[in-house]
């Protein structure tokens, strides 16, 4: 039986349910949908970085990121991004800031799925990764 | 090579194509979408345990379950569950409905992604899950 | 550490951003969310197989094949078959061309999720896969 832990970085507002940011199980480390809200502060409601997509991702991107690292991961080891924007228009733009985000990606990258669903308002993207560890 | 099994539950739906409910191999059983269809009967179309997100959660989230526990697994190995609801409105109870049914879990709860997509009429929800086995 | 490889067949048009079409690591092979576009051509842009969800869907088909025997894997590893359709409306269609095109499958079926998205204007069918190579 391979042992499972929770990854929940300080900085990262507490799910809404009952479920992790973070799970390694085995050699899988697997990140929950992110989106662009800034670190938590005590006693205020889940903020997102700003109104704009190029705000948002990045922001998505740190928080993704930060779990990972608190998994003992990076960047480097994973193998699927999934991508959720909320329009076909964010494409193009999206890329751009995919690209200079991961410009000095040295492994590899990861395999990556976008499609266009329906987010809660205000929200524009969410992001999640399945990272192999080792 | 690693052994690939599929698992169908008795109580289950046949599936609408050539796909397992369940399948495993190494050590990562994958569940396939599941919505919230009653236990089959023969000659019976596929039907829904009712009109409401609330009964069609539990419904879905046992029928994920069976799968589960016919691979030889429990929610407790799960690393990921993808929550497919159809309406935005529906995340907060969709959230007291999870919260509930996993009050009781004793392994670090898995990672979830929630998104809002469209699904085949009367069907309010759709969930999917990826388990670590050993 | 496992090492990790990309792939990316010579038949395929350049992923629209730093991402794999497939990538590899450890005994997991993921492929990225692949459409119906025909192999490329020099100079020329992505081009759908067709109009039709049968012309599109056989090519995203073959589009995934490509990737997993690039990475030394078939569809008999794969444990996992994500499908996103843009209208509820071809689930039917797009079952019978599945079970057609899966007809000779030796190994237990992969699991499946279908869920409806949107996608790019005249794309009608994405798919993405992982598999357990070993």
């Amino acid at each position: 039986m391979s042992d499972k832990t929770a990854y929940t970085p300080a900085t990262h507002t507490a799910p809404p349910a009952k479920f992790s940011h973070g799970v390694r199980k085995g050699n899988l480390l697997q990140v929950a949908g992110q989106v662009g809200f800034l670190p938590a502060e005590e006693g205020k409601a889940p903020t997102p970085a700003g109104p704009t997509l190029r705000e948002q991702t990045l922001q998505t991107f740190a928080n993704v990121k930060a779990i990972l690292e608190e998994g003992g991961s990076s960047w480097e080891d994973a193998i699927m991004i999934r991508v959720y924007l909320t329009d076909v228009a964010h494409f193009p733009e999206f890329n751009e800031i995919w690209n200079e985000y991961f410009a000095d990606l040295k492994a590899p990258a990861a395999a990556r799925t976008t499609v266009y669903v329906g987010l809660p308002p205000g929200l524009l993207v969410e992001v999640d990764a399945l990272a192999v560890v080792d």
